[in-house]
């Protein structure tokens, strides 16, 4: 049912696969290739990184895509010239068959299915913002991980920017100018702190608002925030974001979203068209599907993350392999008799654990010895804006600006490719003496079918809006309303699961017809009027059903003026 | 049934709005907005300027996105910058209203439509890539016209570049290292001269191929490409691009595609990937629309092009003017007698033309004398790839290497601000020694409801695909059958339109059960498989029939074995 490259699993060479292209599968990826040139030809070994991009993501640099210091290419490395012997293969993956010793890749341009057998795995795939058991986050809040997340949320401000330049209503548009993010820890604070640079920048070019009229909130669960740091430091950090305008909601955790509030657990609730969720880490779908198998021999805890020993071998198996975010990898802390501590989610630790797990893939095929992970970590650094940072490295804290040099110079060092650090040092000279560039790229399309979710009481759109989608209630329900002329309210109908509103306006390209009105909490399917349009004129049972209720709607939702 | 920012149609400052952001559009803003610093507060007036991004394309430069030799946000100038006392509105206009005097522009996070009234009307919309009457072209042909297709054709080159790499099979390689580009003006000229340029430098960085497998094809209507040009230098072009390799196509056209064939009007069939469509520009929908009311007082043509006077207003109004590529400009031939000639649809006739627009509604505000567009043009110039060019500017002629250096000078120097120079600059520079960098950004998500053609015998899908989507016939017929193990064939139903098909995949998650076959050129509606499942899970007509024929069907469609 689906083509295999090459069927070799009992040839020569030895085919080992590493899944995730990031810093953790890259590395191994180099620390294998490396050592393959050594070996005699009948130890080779092929080995294939599988990636559902093309590149790797900096990710300590995603924040200055934000803000627009550096370009957007700039940030990432194309694997290719990362691990120039690995045969890659740039795709998503579909299912690791530990059984049958191989992984399913979906297909592209070709529809077949790519099943990539192996002889040993390295499960590098880290971890993915995932939003369930929350309600209406994966809806409306904005994930911060990815190249694409980043650039996605630079065009959103961008757009709120320009909307909030021609909203003559001031409550509308303070909601436009509050940006919102959840979770306090670096990727939070970095998020915030460079989204507040860039609008204090950009509000230059507008003339309706000033920066007082934006709002920056930083909501985190704890009393401190960035929890990866020392208190005297991140308490530094909190002050200068708080004297910088970044207001802290602390001790409380969002709970819900809807397009226009973020809702916390303490029962605030807070208007914006902007929330940031850099908060819970799930393990990816892929590695949490096998948990039917690793369970039971101990390699895989409740939370869905890899057990290994120190050798970076998943307990349990043979020739399977994690290490990087998606792994638990002890720390070996021979000095004292303390509980098991494991290697923190981090860059530095990744690279070092690639390291020792190349080695032991290649010593098992060799039948070496196997070399245990140990690494105590050289510190962390975080850029908190305005040119301002915070660092503890090798036992010395600094703060202020001194810090934030030694972050962009850690960094850039770290930065893998010459021409990538040369465009990252241009973009970072003329971002010091540069207006940042207000370019919009309107690449994400809005259309297709998306979810929304709504609180009570909230209205889904309002008589005399434009008739933009047609609404399909997944749960909860809803009011249809007439407003007269007068300015009561007629109520006359009420929407549940199933049933589907808006397609009256959306048929007859006229404004809404009436109000709709959510009578408890809601979720619901969004259809984008050109696809509605499609699927009503090609698909009979649907039309029929929509030419039957617009014509049951139509003269109770008119007003009779 | 929509907000007006203020209503002030009556009174003073005179509202001024003008449509397009392109050269034209933002060109009589600069200059509407210089002369307004003139005159007395009685008459001054409000520069509207609506355009559908917040950034101005230097379409020249766009070829250069494409190879990577300028960095994405470089090739435009954010509007704000360029007009900065204007009154920007981003956003897509929905209606042009004469009668009414305003336009109605599509609402953003506010769900109003905005009605913006005007006193003098600038329609400076250009035109669009239309594919009407062209069978499969809109469906699977890429236009080369905004910042977002040169984004868009890129990432899809380099994902194919990419599935070539891991795909064994070597025709279908090659048919995804197929570009071809129908149409031979500068824009496919140069479009298909950096493609294989930077194929060209990016083939080093794969094993499976090289530069000989790889076909570009131009496609031209005509014996000889670039019309805009003198014979002479067209033919050294010409042979320039076809020693590099680059087929030529011509005096032919491209009638139908599929997403795996073009169709010539000579019967050729190109089997091919990428498909670059730069021929057909018809006037923008919203500009259309008008022509009800503007053909019976002379002021629009049978092509949809807005007709002018000297002075850039439009035939039979008063207070609407136009001016670029949608308007019809007269050139004041004085020296002859022979038939009007009107102005060619470049830069710089917009800028020249803005200009006297501007000129003119000012005067007819103050009641000044009117100027009449004249202007020669200075010559035209092209990039051809590989460091060559061809030019004829002011009566001389320059092809190869000089008149590359020279193209690229003359838009640096037309490049609109200093920051946007100095970073081309930077660009250029490093991309003299650098490999191009192969990131794929996946921004754009294939997700949703697209439409799709099919040539009769073409394949849709083969039983043992991945089923990714659901199909529903629009128009044409499929027969459905079955590969039986012995290799033969057992033909099972014809689908046509109004129904749909490939469903019990996607329904059980499993392989294609059976092949579908077009009987005759179709055209389809192909739903994503997670859109398609969201809809039956909540819209019960639809589910109640997909249930019914995935039972119906499954029996038949699975094979017995």
């Amino acid at each position: 049912m689906a083509h295999t490259p090459q069927s070799n699993t009992t040839q020569l060479p030895r085919r080992i696969v590493i899944l995730g292209g990031g810093f953790a599968g890259v590395y191994t990826a180099k620390h294998l290739l490396k050592r393959c040139r050594r070996l005699p030809a009948e130890q080779q070994y092929e080995v294939h990184l599988v990636s559902r991009e093309n590149y790797m993501v900096f990710q300590p640099m995603l924040a200055e895509v934000l803000s627009g210091s550096v370009g957007i290419a700039d940030t990432v490395s194309p694997l290719r010239r990362l691990a120039p012997g690995a045969i890659l293969h740039v795709c998503d993956i579909e299912r690791i068959d530990l059984a049958g010793n191989k992984v399913v890749c979906l297909p592209g341009v070709r529809g077949r299915a790519l099943e990539l057998e192996f002889d040993h795995l390295v499960i590098a795939l880290g971890n993915v913002t995932d939003f369930r058991g929350m309600t209406g986050i994966a809806e409306h809040a904005m994930s911060f991980k990815t190249l694409g997340d980043a650039i996605t949320l630079r065009n959103h401000v961008l757009r709120l920017l320009e909307e909030a330049e021609a909203e003559p209503d001031a409550q509308f548009r303070r909601q436009m100018l509050t940006f919102v993010a959840a979770g306090g820890g670096f990727s939070g604070v970095e998020a915030i702190a460079e989204l507040q640079d860039f609008v204090r920048r950009a509000v230059r070019q507008f003339r309706r608002f000033t920066l007082r009229d934006c709002r920056f909130i930083l909501v985190h669960s704890h009393g401190r925030i960035l929890p990866e740091m020392n208190e005297s430091l991140a308490t530094y950090a909190q002050k200068v974001l708080e004297k910088r305008g970044i207001e802290m909601v602390l001790n409380t955790r969002l709970v819900s979203a809807t397009a226009s509030e973020a809702v916390l657990k303490d029962g605030q609730r807070i208007a914006n068209r902007t929330l940031i969720c850099t908060v819970p880490s799930h393990p990816n779908p892929v590695v949490a599907a096998l948990d039917t198998s690793l369970k039971p021999v101990g390699g895989m805890d409740d939370r869905g993350k890899l057990l290994v020993d120190s050798t970076c071998l998943v307990n349990g198996m043979r020739n399977v392999w994690a290490l990087g975010d998606c792994a638990m990898v002890p720390l070996l802390d021979r000095a004292s008799d303390s509980a098991v501590r494991y290697a923190p989610p981090t860059a530095q630790h990744a690279i070092r654990e690639a390291d020792v797990c190349a080695h032991n893939i290649v010593a098992s095929i060799t039948g070496g010895a196997s070399r245990h992970f140990n690494f105590p970590g050289l510190g962390s650094l975080a850029a908190i804006g305005g040119r301002r940072g915070v660092a503890q490295m090798m036992g010395v804290r600094v703060s202020g600006f001194l810090a934030w040099v030694l972050w962009r110079a850690v960094y850039w060092i770290k930065m893998p490719g010459f021409s990538t650090k040369l465009r990252v040092a241009f973009s970072w000279f003329l971002d010091l003496f540069m207006a940042p560039a207000l370019v919009q790229l309107r690449l994400i399309s809005r259309a297709g079918i998306r979810n929304e979710h709504f609180e009570a009481g909230q209205i889904i759109f309002e008589q005399g809006d434009f008739g933009d989608c047609v609404y399909v209630v997944v749960s909860g329900q809803a009011q249809v309303e007439r407003q007269e002329p007068d300015g009561t309210t007629t109520p006359l109908a009420v929407r549940g699961p199933g049933e589907y509103f808006g397609e009256v306006a959306v048929v007859h390209k006229s404004p809404r017809t009436a109000t709709v009105r959510c009578l408890t909490p809601m979720d619901l399917l969004a259809i984008d009027r050109r696809d509605f349009g499609k699927l009503i004129a090609y698909l009979s049972e649907l039309r029929q059903s929509v030419e039957r209720s617009v014509k049951e709607r139509e003269p109770a939702a008119k007003p009779e003026s």
